[in-house]
């Protein structure tokens, strides 16, 4: 594949374009029994009975979620592990672990990223340069989180029954995991968006939601900016986990910029759940967004319902020392445009 | 700059290099008092006179050495936060606050790591994909660690006072930066070779450097495999923060492969302390090898004293939670070849 290309591959500030457009040939979604309980259920690959996964920790099963995922795209594509150059893989664990013991196993060259809730798409971007730049052929992007090892990590013990305010969003217990190709049918990632950090000022882990609406509507922003599309291009504005709280105060901020996204916006925490499965705002963890692009949207797009999605994935950058410190939570959020074969040019 | 290359940049496995060989412009290391009374304390570009830095956290130091060592970059080039396009950072702290809160401070378009140790080099070769492929012109790689941070998140409260083992190693106070660019003067990063995570088992964090050691021997002997260079190619082969220990048993493991690198190994985490400094094994954190590149290595690189380096940081992956659970340690390398200009081709 010595092909000749051109260089430059940015446009604007913040978003750069891939000439090989990378091929997303194939995704899966293992999620836990709430996500399958949730109204997307059916378009998950694999729900599992319990949490634990028959594991001795939530931790191991968080892991063997994401293996699975992983295993389960090369699977779907007809690859092996051994078609595979790399693993860019990341989490919501300290130091993540989950993300490191998968590479473990799946003995993969590996890139560990961090973007709390925006990983999947830091992944997915971090990804194409690396096949667009030629230097990889094949590699799987890999995320994850569980509801049981985030709540003791961030906020309280699972034991302790903490009452969530309205404002609080459940950790998806789920993985979602693309192989991605420099050549191959499937959705292209034709472009992406780097997010920069912007803080409201906001203190409190409750309310993540709203501490990540502002990146979100940042990076619309500069993605429209920076390439002169409109909203009209896109059939769905997918953000990651902003949940009904910060899906709102995000349509709120692009609205009072003049950016009409009305009927397009899509927000994975406000999807993946029913109101009445006790939720609160909804849904985040960074296996949100994975899980429902890699099940529900992939799904939408290989049948034809999507042919362009803008995919914003949302991080609230904090850890619990940093909030107990009293330090404010700030927001990122990175987004990868994916067409079909047949968008319009 | 719309050159025309062609596409294929893979050397191997593991290995890629790259065409336009993105050149470190500048390089500044910020350090903690014990680091500059060690023996190359004068090669640092700023000595703190506090661990403190007058701030009310050691979280909040961390991060303001970060910051400093990128503004810091960034002058030496004669370069302002505006020609800079994006800024790949990492550090050992939950989450990666402390480079999520540098992001926020700078607010360049951010792209989060983790490496553990490994950081520095995952950076950089990050760094150089983004830069080789047209993604960037020009990006900070940053990198810090805290002793006193580290200590009481990893091990025990600080208060405490721990009495450690002969293996243990003393996390380095301090932050590297590296301004990257595709046009401009400065070693070139021509190479580089992404690591596979190795377990040799171990479960005490307390014996880091033993588990590093494996995966730090497994990328040298990848990176000679890929690309059919000896270790007469490299003034040295750097590796970053194994310590005495580690660093003996990466010798024997390249010796029993046949792999002769005498007189060429230099471990940073051996380097940066005298043995009357009480630091047992030597140091670690993934300050270590990001200072004692930017400020030692890169000097002497300036200088001429060395034309060719193999940068070889290792991290090990874990987190208190997982060893705690029993886990094993696993390790991890990344390597980066940097050259002079005049290098024998």
């Amino acid at each position: 594949m010595a092909t000749t290309i051109t260089r430059t591959r940015r446009r604007g500030r913040q978003t750069i374009s891939f000439e090989l457009t990378p091929a997303v040939v194939a995704a899966a979604a293992v999620v836990g029994p709430k996500e399958g309980q949730g109204p997307l259920g059916d378009y998950f690959d694999v729900v599992k009975e319990d949490d634990l996964l028959g594991e001795k920790s939530w931790e191991r099963a968080e892991a063997r979620m994401l293996t699975e995922a992983c295993r389960l795209a090369l699977r779907k594509a007809g690859h092996s592990l051994k078609d595979v150059d790399y693993l860019v893989a990341g989490d919501l664990l300290n130091q993540i672990t989950s993300s490191s013991f998968v590479a473990r196993e799946l003995k993969l060259p590996f890139l560990g990223i961090f973007g709390a809730c925006s990983t999947f798409a830091e992944g997915m971007a971090v990804g194409s340069m690396m096949i667009d730049g030629g230097y990889a052929t094949s590699l799987l992007v890999g995320v994850s989180s569980h509801h049981c090892t985030a709540e003791r990590q961030f906020r309280f013990p699972t034991e302790f029954g903490n009452q969530p305010p309205p404002s609080a969003q459940w950790t998806v217990t789920g993985a979602g995991a693309v192989l991605m190709a420099a050549q191959g049918d499937g959705p292209a990632i034709t472009m992406a968006t780097i997010g920069r950090v912007t803080d409201p000022g906001l203190k409190d882990p409750l309310n993540l939601g709203a501490a990540m609406a502002p990146a979100a509507a940042d990076t619309i922003l500069r993605h429209f900016e920076d390439t002169g599309r409109t909203p009209e291009d896109y059939d769905l504005i997918v953000t990651g986990d902003l949940a009904d709280v910060g899906k709102q105060i995000t349509a709120d901020l692009l609205e009072r910029k003049g950016l009409d996204v009305a009927g397009r916006l899509f927000d994975c925490g406000s999807a993946i759940y029913e109101p009445s499965q006790g939720v609160e705002s909804g849904a985040s963890g960074c296996g949100c967004s994975a899980a429902v692009f890699s099940g529900y949207l992939m799904q939408g797009m290989l049948g034809g319902r999507y042919r362009r999605l803008l995919l914003v994935c949302t991080g609230a950058l904090f850890s619990p020392t940093s909030y107990q410190q009293g330090e404010s939570i700030p927001g990122i959020a990175h987004a990868v445009a994916l067409e079909t074969q047949d968008a319009p040019g």
